[in-house]
């Protein structure tokens, strides 16, 4: 398959940089959205609403109906905000084909449950057509919207337990703006999708007190060796630590002013509230909703994860920003890796 | 030991910051600096050169005499710039005692020799004083002397063959500003130092051409890949490239333009011939020296280092900055680890 059909659930920033650059690689791009009101406006101006106008190419089918956006699709990538992953999935469900991939663009955990993304895609379709067993692979990485929407060069991931899939989302999306890699640990990569926003909050906290670059790294390489303390435990390949989907994504979530959990981590650090720090993002802090599941896992799993820990106590009050600093820095000392000096 | 005599030769930036929190530590400081005149101005101003005038403590000892920085120290820290440190440590041999720690804060390759900087420093000792068998510890990670010279909250990492030594630096100089992790593997932390400097020229050069912070993430992430190859087939610790002198380091590196090597980068990018932008930055590119060191070994081992390669290219002037961003898009596609989908 060289040129796919592709629908795509969900016309946000990054749905529409997405659907922008499927269409730009020769694909059939159909983009779903909840309102009449947005597929009216997309329509009419062409444009994604992100800073300096972004062309949203002509090509590209919007509608209201998810019927249009799901039947006789190669590929449906789902990609509206974490809370409505699992009734789109139940909406979907009766346009899917038994050969339609379906992609995770959507990164979270679920609240209650803790499934990944992925996770409540294939338990929601189970019971609405358990005869289906689709291909479900998730699209993680280092992705402002705002530059892949301008063509600027951008690695992300693709993570499946279906290799075929993954190879072929692999192919069908890589061009000159994109280059995908492929992962056979999809819990691995979705983890990091959710906890980076922690640790991000945290670098966000260390700006809010005055910190600079070298605190920032040391929050980030110490942020992903828990990362991977904590998905090792959980059964993940330590090796996706290293990658795209946490590395990188951290990387650009804690260094970058596009970054709603850096900018709310900063306002608290400098003595914001924390409920005044969210209503002035004005939008969905991903870190906060999913700091109770990291912090239950981590516990379930008895893994020490002395940052995310020490984000939940300033969160909630308990530990005021400027005592965080000395309470993480007077910690017992340690080896680096796990392995040094061990006899 | 609790309070320790520690000689520093050198009076850079760095050096000056490290001194600062040795005292702060509690501990008796002396720096050594090749200018009688430098020594001077410190004692008159008492000011570390870097910018909003960090204080340097009245209680550390200046000095033009290497036997006053060396002998009679429980610690002489190395940390002057690279191709001073053979020379300097044959100097403060005749002074060292069979018991003196010796610390190399200086990140770089031997030109010629590709040695690291704690492998000159044992190599010219043992020429000097072949009865003297000290331990030798690198010190690295991400830590700008203009933060650290304020008392901004920075980790970096110990590396010794000797545990007792490292655990004894750790120990040392840990405190609510400086958080010292211990290693034991001292090759991969030191490659690590001068590595990096060639992905953040890489990062530059992406800044230069107009990219963002995805594209910064995508090269940091996949520099650290190539990064950790070259390492694991030299013998070090596949470990060391999580830590805080490969990704900590890397990610300060690449993200701050404290940075030397981005600076230069950027203006490569941006079209300006290489000796214009070495003349505008007017310092040592680490990241440019290290570049003919770093393929030697990758090609002698045989290890593909694409982003590393392309940074040659680019500096040579056998590919344009404008084109290689297409020859590592266009690359083979690939899974992100190792083990991904093997059989």
């Amino acid at each position: 398959m060289q040129h796919a059909r592709v629908g795509v659930i969900g016309s946000g920033a990054w749905g529409l940089a997405l659907a922008r650059l499927f269409s730009r690689e020769g694909h059939e791009v159909t983009v779903w959205s909840e309102s009449e009101q947005t597929v009216e406006r997309l329509r009419e101006t062409r444009v994604i609403p992100l800073p300096n106008d972004p062309e949203l190419p002509a090509d590209i089918a919007l509608t209201t109906s998810v019927e249009e956006a799901c039947a006789d699709k190669d590929v449906v990538v789902f990609v509206t905000s974490s809370r409505f992953v699992r009734s789109m999935a139940a909406q979907a469900a009766p346009f899917l084909g038994p050969k339609t991939i379906l992609v995770c663009a959507t990164k979270g955990l679920e609240e209650g449950t803790m499934d990944t993304m992925t996770e409540v895609i294939a338990n929601e379709l189970s019971k609405v057509r358990p005869e289906l067993t689709p291909a479900v692979v998730a699209l993680s990485g280092p992705s402002h919207a705002e530059e892949v929407a301008f063509d600027m060069p951008t690695c992300i991931v693709a993570a499946s337990d279906d290799k075929d899939a993954a190879l072929l989302v692999q192919r069908l999306f890589s061009g000159d703006v994109l280059r995908v890699y492929t992962s056979d640990d999809v819990r691995g990569v979705e983890l990091c999708g959710a906890i980076k926003n922690v640790i991000a909050l945290a670098c966000g906290i260390a700006r809010g007190l005055g910190f600079g670059d070298n605190s920032s790294a040391a929050l980030i390489t110490r942020g992903i060796a828990e990362m991977r303390r904590l998905g090792t435990a959980f059964g993940c390949d330590p090796e996706t630590f290293f990658g795209l989907a946490c590395t990188g994504d951290l990387v650009v979530t804690a260094g970058s002013l596009h970054s709603r959990n850096l900018r709310c981590g900063k306002m608290i650090g400098s003595g914001m509230p924390v409920d005044e720090a969210v209503k002035k993002v004005g939008a969905v802090i991903e870190g906060l909703n999913a700091l109770p599941a990291v912090l239950e896992l981590s516990q379930r799993l008895r893994v020490e994860m002395p940052i995310c820990e020490m984000v939940d106590r300033v969160v909630s009050g308990e530990v005021a920003p400027e005592d965080a600093t000395a309470l993480l820095m007077g910690r017992e000392l340690k080896a680096e890796g796990p392995a040094a000096y061990e006899d």
